[in-house]
C-alpha cells in the first residue's frame, strides 16, 4: 500500500507533513510518497532528525499557495506538488493522496485530475465530527454551496459507505439536517430531498435538528455545503469560545488553579473528545480514488490520522462500496 | 405604558408567565394586561400565591396549540388569548405584546393583525444571542426559510435599529454571514445581497464566518432563516453538550467534587453569561407593534426578561426608528 502526500500543504509544511508521514510510517506500516521539492524535503529532514525509512520522495518544483485561485491553479501549475501527486494517483502509482494544501484546490484538483465516481453529481467534502454519543459524518462541508436534491441524496450514500467502511458503522442512519422534524420543513430544496431520500435503500431516519446534530446519534448529516460549513465552522468557533471560558473559570485565584490540578484529567479527556485532529481529516468523497484533506494547520498528529483514514479507505475498499452504492440507490 | 401578554402561550403557562409578569410589575412598575381564561387565571393565582396588583385580565376562552396548523389557527381561533392579545395590540390598547406560545402562529398574527411596517417585505424573527464579548442580534431565525436579497438587506436594517435603541448600541456593525468573507463567496442569494448592503448607510462591515458568530464582535448577524435556525440551534444543541460533559468532568470522583466547589463561582458566572434568557425573548420585527416571542420553556425571570424588552422597545421608540430606517434605506 502505497500513500502519496503533498509534502507542501498546509501551514506547517513541510516539517509537520513529513513528522507525521514518519510516525504513520512507523505505526501502520505503509509505504509514503512524499511529493514536494527534493532538496527542501531533505533539508528538513536532516535539520529535524526526521528518519525518511519507508518514504520516498517524488520532486515537483511548484506550490499551489492558499492565495491562488483553485482552478487556475490546478491547470497551470503542472510541477505543483498537489497536482504531481494527484496526477500519480490517477495513473495508480499511489493508493490514496493526502493534502493540507487549499482546499479549493484541492477539490479542482480531484474533480479534473482523479475524476468523479461513475454517476457522481458532484464530489462532496465530509468531516468527521465528534458527537456527544460518537462521531459522525458531515456532507457536504463546503464543496457545493448550490445545490439540487439529487446531489444532497448522493451525499447520503458516499457519507454512509464512508461510515461503513473506514468507521465501522453497521447501516449508519442518515439524517436530513432541516429546521424542523416534519417533512415540509425546509426550503423547496430540502422538501424534495427529504421525500428523495426515502426512497432509496439507504437507513434515512427523516430531518435531524441543527440542536441533535452534535449529540453524534445519527451517523450521516446530510447537508447543502453553505449549510454544513455553517455546522462544521460554527461547532469549531462555539469549541474554542467555551474552552477560553472554561480556562478562564481555572485561572480566577489560586484555589481555581489547584482545583484544576485536580480534575485535569477529566478535562483531558473532554478535549480528547473534541479533539477532530483523532480522525484525521476531511474525505473527499465522489471520486475514484480516496483523497484525504488534512486540516490547514494539522500537526504532526492531524496529518499522521489523515494517513491512516487513507489506509482504512483503501484496506476497507471504500470507494467500490461507494460506487456501487451510487448506482444501486434506488430502493 | 400597558403590555399585553398572552396568559396561555408555553410550556408552563399560565404559572409562570403569571409570576413572570407579577415580578415586571414590581421591578420595572408597567401595566400588564393578562389574556386568557379569565376562571382559570385567577385560580391560578389564588393557588399560587401570585399578587395581581398592575395586571388586569381580558377575558379569552380559547387557546392556540403548538400543534395548530399556525395561519388556519390564527383566521378561525378568533377568541383564543393570542388572537384576542394582539388585536388589542393592534387597536392600540396596549403598547406591546409578549407570547411563549407557538412561534409559526405569532408570526402569522403579527402580520396578519398588528400588519408590517410599511416597505418592509417580511417581519424576521431576530434572536439576541450571548457573545462571548458581547451579546449580538441573529435574523432572520426561522421566520422565513426562502430569501430574496432585499429581505436579508432591511433585516439588517431592523437588526441595526434594535442593537441601537433597546441594547442601546451606537451605529451597530452588521456582518452578512458567509463561509468566507471575499465578496464572492456564498450562493447566489449572499453574493448579490453583499453587493446591496454595501450600497446602504448601515454600517455594514462585510461578511462574518460562522466560526466568528459566536465571539460576539459583531453586533447584527444577516442570515436567511433557515441559515439564521442553523446557528440558533446547534448554539444551544452545543451549549447544551459542552454543559453535560462539564458536569461528567465534576462528578468523576470525590475530589473533583470538591474541585467543583471552588470553581462553583466562576463557572456560575459562565452559565449566567452564556444564559440566553438573561436578554428576554426573540422579538419579531418588521411589524407597527414591538411583539416579543417569549421561549415555549420560559421560567418566571425568562418571562419577566422578556416583559422588560417590550418595555425597551416602547420607551426608545425602536418601531419608529425602524421603520425610518426601511425608508432610508439606501445610502
Amino acid at each position: 500500500m502505497k500513500i502519496i502526500i503533498d509534502a507542501f500543504g498546509g501551514d506547517n509544511a513541510p516539517l509537520t507533513v513529513l513528522q507525521g508521514a514518519r510516525d504513520a510510517v512507523a505505526e501502520f506500516g505503509v509505504e509514503i510518497i512524499a511529493v514536494g521539492d527534493k532538496e527542501k524535503i531533505l533539508a528538513c529532514a536532516t535539520q529535524n532528525n526526521i528518519s525518511m525509512d519507508g518514504i520516498t520522495i517524488e520532486h515537483a518544483s511548484d506550490v499551489i499557495l492558499m492565495c491562488d485561485e483553485p482552478t487556475y491553479a490546478i491547470r497551470h501549475k503542472k510541477d505543483s506538488s498537489m497536482v504531481v501527486g494527484l496526477t500519480m494517483l490517477a495513473k495508480g502509482e499511489g493508493d490514496a493522496f493526502v493534502s493540507a494544501g487549499s482546499t479549493g484546490a484541492l477539490l479542482a484538483g480531484a474533480t479534473l485530475i482523479v475524476k468523479r465516481l461513475k454517476g457522481a453529481k458532484r464530489p462532496a467534502l465530509g468531516a468527521v465530527l465528534p458527537g456527544a454519543n460518537k462521531p459522525y459524518i458531515l456532507l457536504d462541508c463546503g464543496a457545493n454551496v448550490e445545490c439540487r436534491a439529487e446531489m444532497l441524496v448522493q451525499f447520503g450514500v458516499m457519507g454512509s459507505a464512508y461510515m461503513e467502511n473506514v468507521m465501522g458503522v453497521k447501516t449508519p442512519t442518515v439524517g436530513l439536517l432541516n429546521n424542523g422534524s416534519e417533512e415540509s420543513k425546509g426550503t423547496a430544496l430540502y422538501v424534495e430531498t427529504h421525500q428523495q431520500l426515502k426512497d432509496t435503500s439507504l437507513n434515512f431516519v427523516g430531518n435531524i435538528e441543527p440542536r441533535e446534530v452534535p449529540k453524534g446519534n445519527i451517523d450521516v448529516v446530510v447537508a447543502d455545503g453553505f449549510s454544513g460549513n455553517i455546522i462544521l465552522k460554527l461547532t469549531e468557533g462555539l469549541a474554542s469560545v467555551f474552552m477560553g471560558e472554561i480556562k478562564q473559570v481555572f485561572t480566577r485565584n489560586i484555589f481555581s488553579k489547584m482545583a484544576y490540578l485536580v480534575v485535569k484529567p477529566g478535562l483531558r479527556l473532554f478535549k480528547r473528545k473534541l479533539d477532530p485532529d483523532v480522525h484525521g481529516g476531511a474525505p473527499l468523497l465522489g471520486v475514484t480514488k480516496p483523497v484525504i484533506k488534512a486540516h490547514g494547520s494539522s500537526n504532526a498528529k492531524a496529518f499522521k490520522n489523515a494517513i491512516r483514514q487513507a489506509k482504512l479507505c483503501i484496506e476497507t475498499d471504500m470507494i467500490n462500496s461507494m460506487a456501487k452504492g451510487l448506482i444501486d440507490i434506488k430502493k
